[in-house]
């Protein structure tokens, strides 16, 4: 991803949420065209929490301001990505996965919205995807416009006329599209993290579903997957 | 408020946001006739921290779990309530007060969904209140509202075709029926903090618009103002 220009901080501010994966570091290199961004992500004990490294380190070289909000241990529990206890699946499952993580996008709409309200913004940017994604309730453009309703009538900001927008740019593409627009935005996928366990080094297991949408993602694009696997 | 009839462990479960304060001491004697209550308060370096103190101990006398969830440090920022450099005021200002903390409700509903769906409730109880309240928009019941239609699309509960419930029965009842119906219900009013900046020891300022509105209610229910001021 290409260092932002000095001259954007003109630009008007948008939050952007920011896992340091495949899909949020587009996001945040689409974003950050029209928008001075401020980029939130969550420590939740997850157990790929190499994924925050390779955000700091990725919004760092970008120049981008960057955030690292801690949840409280075991509010978002109950899921394979929280609770080393339950397996991370090597092969896909019927209906929602065991990663699915109760209420996640709820709890981090809500920190963007709180940031958002205190910075002046009035756009948040989430990269969910209804396309190759693992069918996680809260990814669906149901749940974002109904997300966006209640927040335009949860704030001071919305109360005084201010109308927030919640920006999902990667909602209709697919892995491939996602890629290939991250490519021609100068992004270098060898830094993003994606896999639902990788190490401490951030290198993937390559059987999980997020590596293996990931994966076909870069063989439908037609481009050499740079992910370092372990 | 009286202890839990043990007996009650039968009854389904509710998450119950319970600051410690007049109208949550009340919705949580309320809740806890119907349901097995799991009671959840915010730290949030908010200026009345001693209100948790009160919340833990009121939950421990009746017998009723309880969980203080801790936001990281600056989310919660730009009031009155977080910024030791903004004054609470003491005297009633027109339109949305100093005192309303971005997004507050959001994230506090955002935890709660979570919490519930991991303890596997379906009912979310939050004591907002439409009448006698200070003007913060995510108090009103088009939010309440909102925020319920966006929480049956957010989780793999909704998706299973659980009904979550957001229950509000404080919404319209002005600060004197909710004292006069937390007086049946056996609350010790005495032990709850309400005031903007009680000190460390509970006692209120006798000033901002909480205690304001606090002391009115009592008036009007004709019942002697228990409050421990300073």
């Amino acid at each position: 991803m290409r260092p932002v220009d000095s001259a954007m901080s003109q630009q008007p501010k948008a939050v952007v949420l920011f896992s340091g994966g495949l899909d949020s570091t587009t996001l945040l290199a689409m974003a950050s065209r029209n928008y001075e961004c401020h980029a939130i992500s969550f420590n939740y004990r997850q157990r790929h929490i190499s994924e925050l490294e390779a955000a700091r380190e990725i919004s760092q070289q970008s120049g981008i301001k960057h955030q690292i909000i801690a949840l409280d241990e075991g509010v978002l529990a109950g899921s394979a990505l929280t609770d080393p206890d339950i397996k991370v699946p090597d092969t896909l499952a019927e209906g929602i996965p065991v990663t699915y993580v109760p209420a996640r996008n709820t709890v981090f709409l809500a920190h963007a919205l709180a940031v958002a309200e205190v910075i002046g913004s009035t756009d948040i940017f989430i990269g969910v995807n209804a396309v190759d994604y693992s069918g996680y309730p809260d990814c669906r453009p149901e749940y974002i416009e109904a997300f966006s309703k209640m927040a335009n009538l949860a704030t001071k900001a919305s109360v005084e006329g201010q109308h927030l927008v919640i920006h999902t740019p990667l909602i209709s593409l697919s892995k491939a599209e996602i890629i290939q627009a991250g490519i021609e935005l100068g992004i270098d996928y060898e830094r993003t993290v994606s896999c639902y366990q990788a190490d401490a080094e951030g290198r993937a297991c390559g059987v999980c579903d997020s590596c293996r949408l990931r994966k076909q993602g870069f063989e439908a694009a037609g481009i050499e997957d740079p992910t370092r696997y372990r």
